[in-house]
C-alpha cells in the first residue's frame, strides 16, 4: 500500500539527533514522508516499512542539516578580492566600489554558488542580508535550500531599490511575493546602528512586527562602530536598540563583538538572538565576542559565516571549530565552548534564533527533513570514540555525502542535484573578470 | 631517447613555485626526473620533451607540499578520545594511560594512519616526536613522505627503551639505522625542560651536534611550565637552555607561547626555530604564540599541527586558515599574517625550520620533486582572484588532488597508491576498541 510507504529513508548510520528524548541511535535511520521527518529509529525497525528511496548512510553521521545564522551569501564574487587590509581600506577601496557595480543578475549567481557551497558542505539553512535579495531567494529556492532573506536598509540610496523611503516598500513586496513559499521567508534587515537612523530603526521593527517576521541587524560588531555610536547618541549600540524600543525576541544581532555588562544584560532580558561569526571577526580584527558569558547567561547563541570576503568559505564545520578553540584560548580555560555546546550553536540553537525551532535544528518526526550524512570513511575521521567532537574537531565540509533538505535530496555522494556547476562557474567567472578589470 | 625523457609532468596548473626567482607560472607545468624537479616553466615548453606519465592539474594549482613541523602522528589512537577538559585531568587521566599501553605495533599503524591523512590533505613532510618511533619511521617509509622523527627522551623509564639512560643510545641506534634512508631521518628530541635534567638536555644536544642532525624540544608551551622551571631553576625556559648552551641554529622549539622580551632576544640571537601550533595551543587553551613579534625579529616560524589528541586533525591548510586569523584577532590588525606569509609558514620556512632548506619548500629545479595539486574546480574555490589567499582561507586539505613526494605519486585523483586504507582502518579500530576499553 503506498499509504504506508516512507518517501525516503537514510539508513546505517550513526543518527544524532539532537533531540533530547531521541539522542543517539546506533545503526540508526531517519524516515522521510514528504517534506517531514516521519521516524527517526533503528535501521531494522524502520526498514519495516517500504521505501521509495533508500540512501546507506555507510555506517557515517546522520544528524540535522547545519544552519548559517548570518551570511551575504553573493559575496562568493569578492571571496579573495582583497585580503588582509585594513577594515576601511578593504571596505572603501574593495568591497564598497565592487557592491557598486553589482546587478539582480550577478546577486542571483553569486548567490547561487554560495547555496552550491553550502549544500556540499551540509549547511541546509541560511540567514541573508544583502543587495537585490529577491535575487538571493530565487537562488536559494532554485538549489532547493531552505532561507530567511532580506533585503539591507540604511541611510542612502541602494542600487537596487533606489531612495532609502523605498526600502520599507521593497522588504514589504519581498514579504509578499514569498509569503507561501516552502523553503523562502522573508525578515526586515537595517544594516546597522551606524548606518540607520533612529527612525529607520523603529520602523523596521514596525514592519518586523506587524508581518510576525525576524528583525535583522548587525550590532557592535567594532571598537570603532561603538565609539562612533558612543559619540552621535552617548550610549553604547545596544543601550541605543534598547530605547530605541528596537530589542525584542525577535531580532537577531550579527556579531555583539564588543558589549558591556550592561549591554549582555539587555540582550537577556529582552531575549534577543546573538549570530555569532568568529572567522570573520578574526579575519577582520575586530575582535572576540565574549560568548561563553553570552551563554552563561541563558543568551540565544547561533553560528555563522558571514560573507566570503570576509572569511573565505562558507564552511559551517571549519566555523564550529574555530569557535570551539577560539574561545578556550581567549579564557585560558580548556573547558569552555565544548564540542556539545558549539555543535548546538550551529543548529538547535540557530533555528531558535532564526525563529524556526519548531521547523528545523533537530531531526524529529514532525519537523521538517533536513538532514545530512558524513562519510566518515575517511583517515582523518577514524577512529571514532565521540561522535561530537569528531563533528566539530576534525570533519569538514567535504565530508559531507549526502544533503536531504525539506525532504528532497539536493546531493548525494557528494554530487549536486539542484545546480548545474559548470553553469555557475562559467557566469560567476564572466562576473569576477568585470568585478577585477574595473578595479583600479 | 629515453635520456631525454622526463620521468613525470605535471601540467596544466597554475604553479606557484614559492620560488623568488621563479615566482608564479599561469598554465605552468612542473617536470620531474627520478626523484628530483627537472624544470619548472609554462606547459607548452615543458611539453616539447616526452614524459613517462603526465598528469593534468585541470587548470589547479600546482605548489609545493606542505611540512608539518611538529606533530605525534601516532596519536591519530586518540582522535576524540578526550577533549574539553582541563589539561591535568586530560593528560592524567586519559592520554598518558593511554600511551602507557602503546606497542611498537600499535605506533606503526596508528603512524601510517596518520601518513594517509596527511598525504591525503597535502602534507609531504611531516616532524614527529613519540614513543616508538622506529615504527614512526617505518610507516613513513611504507607511506612513502618524508619525515624526520625522533624518540621522546625523558626522565623517568620509556615503555619503548626502557632506562632513561638507554633513551640516548636508542636514538643513536635510528640514526645509524636510517641514515641512507632517502626519506626518513632521525632528530634527537628531549620532550622539554619540565622532563628532561639539565644532564640529559646537554647529552642530548652533544648527541645532535656529533651527528649533525636536528635537536628538537617543547618549550614554553604553557603559563605552569614557565611558572614551574621558574620555580626549579630560577629563570625562564629559554633562558634555561640558554644557560645549559642548548640553544642553537640546530635547535627546533616547538609552541614557544609564554615568551619574554628576552625570550625572543635570545631565540634570534642563536638562531633557534620556531614550530608554531595554534590549533593545539588554542584547543589547550594554552595561550597564543607571539609569531608577528618573532617574524618582525627575524626568527624562522614554520607550521605545525601537534597530534591528533589536541587538533583534532592533521590538516595544515586549516591550521594555515587558523594562523593568519587568529593573530589578527590577537593583535587587532587585519594586515598581521597576511597569506603569503603563513603560506611560507608551512612551505619555504617550515623546510627552514627542519635543516632541509635545499631539499624542500619550493618548486625549483634541483630540489626534491615534493609537490601537490589542489583542485580548484569546487564550488567553495570559485571565483580566483588571489592564489595565495584562496590557499590559506578557502582550500582545505580535502581539496588536494594528487600528492607527490620524491618523485614518486603517493595520491592522485584522491586515491592513496601506497597505503591500504581499509587495512589501515580496521587495524586502528582494533586498537581503539583496545583503548576505549581499558579506560575507567
Amino acid at each position: 500500500m503506498p499509504d504506508a510507504m516512507w518517501d525516503l529513508l537514510v539508513t546505517g548510520g550513526l543518527v544524532l539527533s539532537l533531540d533530547d528524548g531521541i539522542g543517539t541511535v546506533k545503526n540508526g535511520a531517519v524516515a522521510v514522508k514528504g517534506d517531514t521527518i516521519a521516524a527517526v529509529g533503528h535501521s531494522e525497525e524502520l526498514h519495516k516499512t517500504a521505501a521509495v528511496k533508500i540512501i546507506d548512510a555507510c555506517g557515517g553521521i546522520i544528524m540535522p542539516g547545519l544552519i548559517n545564522t548570518h551570511t551575504h551569501a553573493a559575496m562568493t564574487l569578492f571571496r579573495g578580492l582583497a585580503d588582509d587590509l585594513p577594515l576601511m581600506t578593504w571596505l572603501n577601496d574593495h568591497i564598497f566600489p565592487a557592491e557598486s557595480k553589482l546587478t539582480d543578475e550577478a546577486v542571483y549567481w553569486g548567490s547561487l554558488l554560495a547555496c552550491a557551497e553550502m549544500i556540499r558542505s551540509g549547511t541546509t539553512c541560511f540567514c541573508d542580508m544583502y543587495l537585490f535579495e529577491d535575487a538571493v531567494a530565487r537562488a536559494a529556492a532554485d538549489a532547493g535550500i531552505r532561507a530567511l532573506v532580506g533585503e539591507v536598509l540604511f541611510d542612502f540610496p541602494s542600487p537596487n531599490y533606489g531612495p532609502l523611503e523605498k526600502g520599507l516598500a521593497y522588504t514589504e513586496s519581498l514579504i509578499g511575493k514569498w509569503a507561501s513559499h516552502p523553503l523562502v521567508s522573508v525578515a526586515v534587515e537595517p544594516h546597522s546602528p551606524y548606518l540607520c537612523a533612529p527612525q529607520l530603526l523603529k520602523e523596521a521593527r514596525d514592519l518586523a512586527t506587524y508581518h510576525h517576521v525576524p528583525l535583522i541587524t548587525h550590532l557592535s560588531e567594532t571598537r570603532s562602530e561603538v565609539a562612533q555610536i558612543k559619540e552621535r547618541y552617548g550610549r553604547t549600540p545596544v543601550r541605543h536598540l534598547a530605547d530605541l524600543g528596537v530589542l525584542s525576541k525577535n531580532l537577531v544581532a550579527a556579531h555583539c563583538v564588543v558589549l558591556t555588562d550592561e549591554d549582555m544584560a539587555l540582550l537577556n532580558e529582552y531575549d534577543v538572538k546573538v549570530s555569532h561569526n568568529p572567522e570573520s571577526n578574526m579575519k577582520l580584527a575586530s575582535g572576540i565576542a565574549p560568548v561563553p558569558e553570552l551563554l552563561a547567561r541563558g543568551i540565544c547563541v547561533g553560528l555563522g559565516t558571514d560573507g566570503c570576503a570576509s572569511n573565505n568559505n562558507l564552511d559551517l564545520f571549519s566555523e564550529m571549530d574555530t569557535a570551539a578553540k577560539l574561545h578556550k584560548v581567549n579564557t585560558l580555560d580548556p573547558t569552555i565552548t565544548d564540542a556539545a555546546t558549539v555543535l548546538r550553536m550551529a543548529t538547535t540553537s540557530a533555528a531558535r534564533a532564526l525563529g524556526m525551532k519548531h521547523l528545523i535544528g533537530s531531526l524529529r518526526p514532525g519537523k521538517k527533513a533536513d538532514l545530512i550524512v558524513i562519510d566518515t570513511r575517511k583517515p582523518h575521521l577514524i577512529p571514532m570514540y565521540n561522535p561530537e567532537s569528531h563533528i566539530v574537531y576534525a570533519v569538514r565540509g567535504n565530508d559531507v555525502s549526502t544533503t536531504i533538505i525539506n525532504g528532497r535530496v539536493v546531493m548525494e555522494q557528494g554530487k549536486l542535484s539542484t545546480i548545474d556547476m559548470d553553469r555557475v562557474a562559467g557566469k560567476v567567472e564572466t562576473i569576477a573578470r568585470q568585478i577585477a578589470g574595473g578595479r583600479s
